[in-house]
């Protein structure tokens, strides 16, 4: 596992490298086609980062959100998304993040939430405590809804769904919007204490599981399964695991 | 002017200190009573501003949240908002900001918003450029409101007027959520366009008006109306000012 952790490290600091140098950039100045900035950077990350890891693990798979899938020989895959919040992205907003996991036939083992701009980063593996910026973090104590800070990246991600984060609204203490991956770094360091999601992608989720999981707290689709590639995308994490059950059972 | 600001600048340093104490700390080991660390902190800016103020300008009248109405004596006051977007502070995320307006007979005439561990500031005046770290910025042209990219800071602003920004989200090219304060310094720097909310209190938005309106945007309220301290607090801000019409026609 120190190994694949050194790696997906090595992977996270060339992508900050690439994706800094889209941030905040005139679209004019850089847009030489007809891509946006954010298309642009996410390319070049995951040309980037699956040249490196063909290079280092030719048998691992990947999967990425703009090259799609190359399959794996040895039941190990690498999970790329380059900027998770390309609308924070495109405003400015440092709460985007580079997403990179690691699965063992299809379950997310280790994963990394990187923020470039803050040089924030959360790496989690089975087996091993959560580090933010190379220090352990941990989930905080939540023992009711009621007492729960909860968060979301927008409402309209529940038009297929219906509005099942409104409960938390109503009976929580406060829910925040505009989380992207980077809410979840704030659960596992004991800052909030339930997220709920939908319509994500597999790439949106791999690399946050270990990272959530490591640092004490459980995250779940909304049938309280374990989350793998095949997952749907709609996502429950808590901090404390106790909570995770009442919050299940308000959502259905 | 050039004096209001370099004391508004002094206000924002002084709060910066204080308010980075209390950020991303333990709520056991800091509240001794029941308040809560951004109330602590909130409490601690406020009363240290309105010392200096005191000091500095003994005729100039003082508005806060926490500590009340000081009467100004020569039409001048001063309207603090110590950590605008409380719930981005409890979780620890750097898009709450601090709020300093200066206004001339209830009207915005200098504006600061303050993000103080991103260490990010604009600072807008009337007749001059607002800046951004010192360095003038503007508000980006976007002809129509199908180009826009549009902020907000939670659906649950809108529980007495109705979901008014739906129509932005719809016809409109994004719509970001949690916003706070520090949406509004993106939208000077010309990375998003249209910002839409509600339920604003007086120090939620008048520090915002001149940062907006030196970058060449325009803000008012709902009816089009220019923002005073007597504002109903529904806000729209537009970075294009051509945009501003239609938007306005389009909530109503």
């Amino acid at each position: 596992m120190q190994e694949f952790l050194r790696l997906a490290s090595r992977l996270a600091d060339e992508a900050r490298v690439i994706v800094k140098q889209y941030y905040r950039q005139n679209l004019d100045v850089i847009s030489k086609d007809d891509a946006s900035p954010v298309t642009i950077a996410d390319r070049g990350v995951e040309s980037r980062l699956r040249y490196i890891i063909e290079k280092e693990r030719p048998e691992d798979g990947v999967f990425g959100e703009e090259f799609g899938i190359k399959d794996s020989k040895n039941g190990l895959s690498w999970v790329i998304d380059p900027i998770d919040g390309t609308k924070s992205f495109i405003i400015g907003r440092p709460t985007f993040g580079t997403l990179i996991a690691l699965c063992k036939d299809g379950v997310p083992i280790l994963g990394v939430i990187d923020q470039p701009i803050s040089g924030e980063r959360w790496m989690g593996a089975e087996g091993l405590p959560t580090t933010f910026n190379g220090h352990p973090v941990k989930t905080r104590p939540c023992a009711s809804v009621a007492e729960a800070v909860s968060g979301s990246t927008t409402p309209a991600m529940y038009s297929e769904t219906g509005p099942k984060y409104q409960v938390f609204e109503d009976q929580g203490k406060a829910m925040i919007w505009g989380g992207d991956c980077y809410m979840y770094g704030l659960l596992a360091c004991g800052w909030m204490d339930i997220i709920i999601e939908a319509s994500l992608k597999p790439y949106d989720f791999a690399a946050v599981v270990p990272v959530v999981q490591g640092a004490g707290g459980l995250m779940t689709d909304w049938q309280g399964k374990a989350l793998t590639l095949e997952s749907s995308g709609e996502i429950l994490a808590c901090g404390d695991r106790s909570l995770h059950e009442a919050a299940l059972k308000l959502i259905a």
